[in-house]
């Protein structure tokens, strides 16, 4: 793992008591009442997305975190496996799903899922890892598997190299991965590596999302 | 307002930085997977019936609380006015919302509404004022006005009086009213009262709600 890597993986099981806060807008993510109206505008957006999307069988997600996710996976799946890297936010998860802490970068997956389903973390995925990290997506699918992704939606705030400074409630500072991408950026970075995704960004661009098959 | 209703309301007060825990089975409310999954069954019913109802124009939400049904009324609706005893819970609830501190036995509606909705607050009021808890919703609704309502299963574990002793995490004990309804029961309760609900209990009995109209 490299030390950007590394230090990605300490800031989200450090940030995991407060990572829903961010979700949620509280504390110090509350922004003014419009600005939070659109934000829950485009959370419903992505949950109707979901919910069309219809996440059934063996479902796997990557980077599940404090699931906010997993718990909407759940319901429609026979069974849900949720990797993450940190037991910190493992915990605040539910058990309802199969909790695995593991390295995505180097872990392998048991068994072929009929779906892989990540939220947040295309985004923290170095450019010289893409390639790696979408071959253990196919990896992990059945043939006729299916892909969803969830992510921030493209912004100004990364840096060139595609890092930012993050900083936790208490003023601790990390330097974690941070590669915004637009819907058709994405799209067509991932047709040579076999997957045909069908990306948008949400109403309010607070998100970009979409799901898709192997090609 | 009488000393049980006191201390409720303190008991939410307090509890309002933990109140989340509960509805995500986090701490001492997790429970065994089968039982997670059951519990996140009945949540996605949940959903879907608000989802169907589809809660528009200008919502009441009594009692409010930290907010985890707010943030779903916002999505559908023109406004959300937002009514909790509490500020702490409010704290945590939108800005999306319109977000109003008063105690629902005394508050006047400033307007009437296409939509009242409240979650876990109905077997919380005192059979001696449901009359006038019901007088309350009437008067804060349109004549072709809707209510959604959404609460605990029937369970065994309230006195015959309808309260519970209820354990903060540091283990203060408060006495709260929880009175559990059968779906029938209330339905047969409320007609009188004006009101026709559709109720019923979610797959895994976990909750009631439903949704009706003025009759």
């Amino acid at each position: 793992m490299t030390d950007v890597l590394r230090e990605q993986k300490r800031y989200y099981a450090e940030r995991a008591p407060e990572y829903d806060d961010w979700w949620y807008r509280r504390g110090r993510y509350t922004r003014e009442p419009e600005l939070e109206r659109r934000w829950l505008l485009d959370v419903a957006e992505l949950e109707e997305a979901l919910r069309i999307f219809a996440p059934r069988g063996d479902v796997l997600e990557l980077a599940a975190g404090t699931g906010i996710w997993t718990r909407r996976l759940v319901p429609t799946a026979d069974r849900v496996v949720a990797v993450d890297a940190n037991a910190e936010t493992l915990a605040l998860n539910t058990p309802a799903a199969e909790l695995v802490v593991a390295d995505i970068f180097t872990w392998e997956p048991p068994q072929r899922f009929d779906v892989v389903f990540f939220s947040f973390w295309h985004s923290h995925v170095p450019e010289e890892r893409i390639d790696d990290f979408w071959a253990l997506v196919r990896s992990a699918l059945q043939p006729e598997g299916r892909v969803f992704v969830v992510d921030s939606g493209p912004r100004g705030d990364a840096t060139g190299d595609g890092k930012q400074v993050r900083q936790l409630a208490d003023g601790r500072e990390f330097t974690i991965v941070k590669h915004y991408w637009r819907p058709d950026q994405l799209r067509e970075r991932l047709l040579p590596l076999g997957f045909s995704l069908d990306l948008r960004l949400t109403a309010n661009s607070h998100f970009l999302y979409g799901g898709g098959v192997l090609v």
